[in-house]
């Protein structure tokens, strides 16, 4: 237990190197506990939702889209970027039915993570989704995707098998545990 | 199950936009199945190990350190990123050393999964290491960390109780179910 080597550094300038549509890339230059100088690029990103509609049997929505950064086709919870100040809860009544078809009466804030710690300051609310009715709402242009329903130890099972591999999918469900009957 | 909607995307181009110290950022054009254009950013990412050091008790070695991404000083699983070519489970072989000083006799391979695949190409594969003994190796210069052992189930209330907030720890603790006795 170091703990007193653990602290947070100084930062000594901060700028904007790169302006992309869904992020944009600072680099920060931080001066470390020792006063020795280090550079740092940064994802900054808006922050997201993840949300986990489960309907009325205790079974769990999953999408299906084609993520290019991956160059796969992933099974994945349904998520969304904020916009400019959103209320993240808002985000995800939003994200539900663009991405689902369904809307919820209920949502039950599960939590909140920072997804990529290392080089993102993309912070992911989890909300639980419940007491649901179909709802669609038009998606995004680019949004090809389809929808699964599994329960709740069939996916954790697809998840130790390597068949849903997203991590903002596994964290969920870890989060999960506890809130569903059985 | 519509299905026939999911299907891989067209890239027409493809851009390094900048290049930083651990990840670069490129631009690829991708032609949507209807014929129509987009334009997505993607952190290009080398891939990353996590691994989870479990001593002959049980308990799970964590790290503690300042993340200059988020502002706060976080709980995470020990986790580097690929070198060039390198194979995973050597990189958790050197990590594990150099973040919480004991080397492993034992590694087994708990899944793989993207990270952040909204806009990353970071591919994450996870490590269950036991069998550990004392053999520390120089950290990076920058790393000021200290390590904390806790029990699984100490660890799983405590990333719900948003204690333990780290994208890949929560993952880790989900595919590490079942591996402990009990």
């Amino acid at each position: 237990m170091k703990n007193d080597k653990v602290r947070k550094f100084k930062t000594l300038k901060s700028e904007i190197e790169y302006q992309g549509r869904a992020f944009s890339v600072r680099q920060d230059t931080l001066e470390l506990p020792d006063g020795r100088k280090t550079v740092y690029d940064i994802i900054d990103h808006p922050g997201a939702v993840t949300i986990i509609p489960v309907d009325d049997a205790g079974n769990i929505y999953f999408i299906r889209q084609f993520r290019p950064a991956t160059g796969e086709i992933l099974l994945e919870l349904p998520a969304g970027t904020l916009e400019k100040d959103e209320d993240p809860q808002e985000c995800a009544a939003r994200e539900i039915q663009e991405e689902t078809g369904m809307a919820a009466r209920k949502f039950i804030r599960l939590g909140a993570l920072w997804l990529a710690p290392g080089y993102s300051s993309e912070y992911l609310h989890f909300y639980l989704a419940t007491d649901l009715y179909e709802s669609p709402l038009q998606a995004d242009d680019d949004e090809y995707i389809s929808v699964e329903k599994l329960a709740y130890k069939q996916a954790v099972d697809m998840a130790k098998a390597g068949e849903i591999r997203d991590g903002k999918s596994l964290a969920g469900l870890l989060l999960l545990d506890g809130w569903l009957p059985n």
